[in-house]
């Protein structure tokens, strides 16, 4: 009977972290699991509690017929702290400045321990606010998109500079790259967003903050409302780029190519996210 | 104390399916709970057997003072069958096709639950090989190189048609694409693979084979090993591209874009896999 239960409580955590913000009908654990409907209203009580306790997230009960329990992925403030003091040490190497005062990060964008800790913080931001779709633009914005959507459980859509004839018919906008004040062209598959979606942008890095203008434009070409952007570093030193529906993770304060010197700080994350349903 | 074990066994699920592949000492959980060691390793048996029973993957236990556990995550082949069948009614919309006998697909590599399933089959593939990292080529690989990266717990690289100024210094190979018989050129950053890496590649997409034959290329003028090569859909038509070391979950069997007609099958899949750990 206790290894039951625990069989139990260990297959119900993993079902529920493979499907967050999804209504799971009790019935379906006490089918899966040959139990009694107390059984499984019992191992609810033990995992709200557990999933709490080992900083997991937090799961809802909607009661009646048509109920169930949520999952919502999350962290509590203490571990969103120490994970962007982990990316702000791992950035702050000088050797990762390059020509044009761009920071290779390809290391952290290809490591699957920092995007998970990268795709909960976003997704901890985000918490409860029912976006339809994550956007980014290709190529290294992709990675962070994919996780934020891993813990959102929503699509995720890819903006192209350049489209591919694999993309069908597509809408485009154009927009200034900061960094080189050239207008550019960024475009998005038809298929890929419904008109109307709710959409939040994510980005690897925020120099201008043209891609990110260019992002608002194209959710607003589809109807779409957008509920945030959020970079994982931002370079800009215009303060119009400051003031804006932006959060960010990590923040170049100072960057000097020549000697060379690299000064990262946290950026907005902290101040902007409520973590009131995570704190147990 | 009844509920002590329950929070462990939840907590441990999740310490555990987010550090696959990594040796766990046991003194990490017996501090982290203020358990006893024989407590927690009671927990280990329960959770080898929970694991199995739930279809995550198996657990395994080193002993001696160097010792601990590791997790490595896969399914049954049941379960394999599964998903690829619902991957294959997914992808048998004529509506799919586009100019040129492409597949639209931009969809499924966009959707959380879907990649979990390609990640999971592709890593289940590769389960206790070894290997050091993932590489791609930009863009659609990298949802699908993600996933699998994940389930590994490796880094993955993202191999570039046209390399941009944050790369660094790259190395690059030409090679025929085989949808277009042009030579074209792919790079990586000198920056991003180890020399004598130990590597999977793998795209989204198998048509010519030049784009698998120029990640082979690669790996071999940074020194490496290539552990084998997956892809989501195959839709190349020369036999030559089968002999290979190429794992491939789908099959295009037929497609006439006039009428239109697609017809999807499973690819080599199922007899090229050992799903003996994960029988339970």
């Amino acid at each position: 009977m206790k290894i039951r239960r625990s069989e139990r409580l260990v297959g119900m955590t993993h079902y529920l972290e493979n499907q967050p913000y999804r209504l799971i009908p009790l019935p379906i654990f006490a089918k899966k699991y040959h139990a009694a409907k107390s059984s499984i209203s019992e191992d609810i009580t033990i995992l709200k509690h557990a999933f709490l306790a080992n900083n997991i997230g937090y799961i809802e009960t909607l009661p009646g017929a048509g109920g169930g329990v949520i999952f919502t992925p999350g962290i509590n403030q203490e571990t969103a702290t120490h994970y962007l003091t982990e990316l702000q040490q791992k950035l702050s190497d000088p050797q990762r400045i390059l020509p044009g005062g761009y920071l290779y990060s390809s290391d952290i964008i290809g490591d699957a321990t920092l995007l998970r800790k990268i795709g909960l913080l976003i997704a901890t931001r985000y918490a409860g606010q029912k976006a339809d779709a994550i956007m980014t633009v290709a190529t290294k914005g992709i990675p962070i998109a994919q996780s934020v959507a891993y813990y959102l459980n929503i699509p995720y859509v890819i903006v192209r500079r350049e489209s591919k004839v694999t993309e069908g018919p597509t809408l485009s906008v154009n927009y200034e790259s900061g960094s080189s004040s050239r207008v550019e062209k960024m475009e998005l598959s038809k298929r890929s967003l419904p008109q109307g979606a709710k959409v939040i942008a994510v980005d690897d890095f925020m120099k201008g903050g043209g891609t990110v203008s260019g992002m608002r434009n194209l959710v607003q070409e589809f109807a779409g409302e957008l509920v945030g952007i959020s970079v994982l570093v931002d370079s800009s030193t215009q303060q119009s780029n400051k003031d804006t529906n932006v959060t960010t993770l990590l923040n170049v304060q100072h960057l000097d190519a020549k000697v060379p010197a690299l000064t990262v700080g946290l950026g907005n994350y902290l101040q902007v996210t409520d973590f009131s349903h995570f704190n147990g």
